[in-house]
């Protein structure tokens, strides 16, 4: 670098005329400007920096830093599914399935998703919309699991995790401007890859409020309000919904999906469920509905008009494959020619990575109870789901605990979102205790105001995904470090709750 | 189904107020609409179709469609890099580390990718950047291919396939409105991916010329040509490269690319240079020259001030893994507070998938001489490229015998794009010719219009991938197919040669 260094100088020594930057923060695309993704940002930065400083030998009054602000559960030490990784490395190394070392449903499946690849390899384009025989076993595994309710393979499409399904949707019901701009109704709190996306194609943010008081519900007449608001400066087109939510955690009732669902018959509004949670209900009184299954039953002069697009992962549920980026969608009663156009623009990103359609496929097509490996998926499954259902009431229970902190129940998903009740004279530095906690305890939390909040309300986001005794451990300091923070102000108020 | 029919009859009968979809070909965004991708058009899926008609019995001139259309390795027979994949299936399935069946080399390699991973596994999310030993492989293997240049890894990021790079640069390029509008400079023939993505983006596409009777070279006069008409009506703004070309197969001399470094730094344009068939150079007379070893052999004025993002891919070279979407850029002088910009953009999508991640670092990082799977490396890389050589200069040869076709020759690149005169009269089915030849056929081709070409030229693109032995028939069939055009219109004019 030292050659690089004294180049430097001879330009600034020669005064001559420098070359402007073409790209600087003035000549920015402003729709990339105005993105913003808190699950990644700052907070998050600064907690890799003092991972990095520790690994250096810097003092820090913890040794570890425990990174709750993401859904990364193998990074928390969650282990792979076994019968889906023996699947990705026979279809990534064939020979494999000549060794006696792997189980012959592994064998079966792997043979099944080379066969739909050309060439027979994991390294050939596949289709724009996937593998054939990967969108034949989804749209058998959406059938099993909504209880008979047709589904046509024709409307499934890989994608490269649930996002690029969910852009790909957006970016097809983007147009107008002014006051005929598309509206996106989204629900505050949201997943913020939702606003970045808005405003990177910059549409309309149309936000619907969760009901915080009643376990974050979805309440219809908070619909109808945001929407007639929202007619007044855009044309409202499609509403958006977490089931169950990111970061709220709540699991939608029948009753509210319906709800939903005949809103967006009346608004004509075209309807994506963002359902990547969907393997992940933990209360007892709780249970996933799909918005097709609902669809469906309310009679087909719903299920055979509503645009309904329908996302799912391989990153979430149990198997927590995030970093096989696959995913697929459902898109349900879409104009014929808008299909082909959806097929063309998919096309020009080529495909969604192979393996991850791979890997998509052992999820809905998991061992059968007849099979070698069903027993040992069955205990991995059960695990994985058992300790998640543990850790989110233990991060409930414990979070409520605490003076200034209220919790609504974890009933789905992977996070917790509570509420939190800062003294008028602390909100100030509300925005900075996030930071603080980092700093003191190494805790990398994700402030509320990433995923959208009640104005005068403070909330963060947290995973439940670290093991339970790192979990413990972390609301223990949790509670602590909240606790010496109140007491500062103490002396000035009594918290508001 | 029946089902579905009955009550699509109810609702028929019923006569009451029908729900209008949300999403028509009026309402769908215009500038999706606007995308053009022929790479995967109406051809593709017209072959698709005969397809798999010929599997169900169907009877055809012919018993196979030869897909010539798409630069996809192994779905024409090319058989995957032994070493890659023994990495990747052990690094998706960590338990083969202890099995004797992998070379230690491979160990290796899978045990330091995995080291790199959250939890040691490729399911978990990566930094947005891309894991960062692979990045530092990256950047190791670029310093010796371009002979010491320095490569700092903070400059590199991992992308999903080389497109998703394009796209991401692309989209921080695009601002301002009317004759402000950005501009970006792309190469005539180009490869659609561009086109897309400046329509897509309302970017406006400045079209030069590539010299087709100077075996496509690019000429420095016709990019002057160019930029002055744009700047007429919009901002030029960045200049995209294709070397060595697709579809055009010319690589591109020192020369050459000195001068278009010159006219980007003297009209302060960002360069983008798509270099993915940087190891697919089969003329003897060529060589690759990066636009990065280029530029900093031009001088510190211009080394350390000219924007410039280069691409790679697994997709192409001698590995053809296309399905992993693996790829990487490297950014250079990029301005510090733009580059938190496109971090935080990249972030959105959360990560690039992690095992086309390593498919990456197996390619920048190959067997050395002194390690146990060098030779059976090195002898699937040779063999892979001398065939592409070999059938480069068969391509060339048998197309230029054909009576009315004449095609530069295949210097680098996977593809062919001859240009086809026509006679006068015929000029109104040009654009039915690659259907007729996929008919009479089963040849696969794509018209030179999905890529660009000057006015009253015609020309198609073929990749060179089919086996040696196929790509002869494909080759002989043409001709004759040519011939036999040519002969229906002789009668009223000999053809323009």
């Amino acid at each position: 670098h030292n050659f690089a260094t004294c180049w430097r100088i001879q330009i600034s020594r020669s005064n001559g005329k420098m070359r402007e930057k073409s790209l600087t923060m003035d000549t920015l695309n402003p729709q990339v400007k105005a993105v913003e993704y808190a699950v990644r940002g700052p907070i998050v930065t600064k907690a890799g920096d003092i991972e990095r400083g520790l690994q250096q030998g810097q003092k820090h009054p913890f040794t570890e830093v425990i990174k709750a602000n993401i859904g990364d559960s193998h990074a928390m030490g969650q282990k792979p599914i076994t019968f889906l990784r023996q699947v990705v490395a026979l279809c990534s190394f064939p020979e494999l399935l000549d060794s006696s070392i792997f189980p012959d449903d592994a064998k079966q499946r792997a043979r099944r998703i080379l066969q739909g690849c050309g060439g027979q390899s994991l390294g050939s384009y596949s289709a724009s919309q996937g593998v054939d025989c990967i969108r034949q076993d989804i749209a058998v595994y959406i059938e099993q699991r909504d209880k008979g309710v047709p589904a046509d393979w024709d409307n499934i499409y890989l994608t490269t995790g649930a996002s690029d399904g969910i852009v790909s949707i957006l970016k097809m019901l983007v147009s107008g401007q002014g006051r005929s701009r598309s509206g996106v109704m989204i629900p505050i709190p949201q997943y913020p890859l939702y606003s970045a996306a808005i405003s990177e194609m910059e549409a309309v943010q149309i936000n619907y409020y969760l009901d915080e008081d009643n376990c974050w519900a979805l309440d219809i007449n908070e619909l109808h309000r945001a929407y007639q608001a929202a007619k007044e400066h855009c044309h409202p087109r499609v509403i958006c919904i977490i089931n169950p939510g990111n970061p709220t955690g709540q699991v939608q009732s029948k009753k509210c999906i319906e709800e939903v669902l005949h809103f967006a018959y009346e608004e004509n509004l075209f309807v994506m469920s963002d359902e990547v949670y969907q393997d992940n209900v933990y209360s007892p009184d709780c249970q996933f509905h799909s918005f097709k299954k609902v669809l469906y039953e309310m009679g087909p002069e719903y299920f055979n008009t509503v645009e309904l697009a329908s996302f799912h992962s391989t990153s979430k549920g149990y198997s927590g494959e995030c970093g096989f980026r696959g995913g697929y969608m459902e898109v349900l009663n879409l104009d014929l020619e808008v299909k082909a156009q959806l097929v063309k623009l998919l096309s020009v990103r080529l495909c969604p990575p192979v393996s991850g359609q791979a890997a998509m496929d052992v999820i809905v097509n998991p061992p059968l109870p007849h099979e070698p490996s069903y027993l040992q998926f069955h205990k991995e499954k059960s695990a994985v789901l058992g300790a998640l259902a543990e850790k989110a009431q233990m991060t409930e229970q414990i979070l409520n605990t605490v003076p200034g902190i209220k919790c609504n129940p974890v009933q789905g998903a992977m996070y917790a979102f509570p509420r939190i009740f800062i003294p008028p004279r602390a909100v100030e530095e509300a925005m900075c205790v996030s930071l603080l906690l980092l700093e003191e305890t190494g805790i990398c939390l994700v402030p509320g105001s990433g995923f959208g909040q009640r104005e005068g309300t403070y909330h963060f986001r947290m995973t439940i995904l670290p093991t339970t005794e790192k979990l413990k451990v972390l609301l223990e300091k949790l509670r602590d470090f909240h606790i010496k923070f109140l007491k500062e102000y103490a002396s000035l108020e009594e918290p508001k709750r």
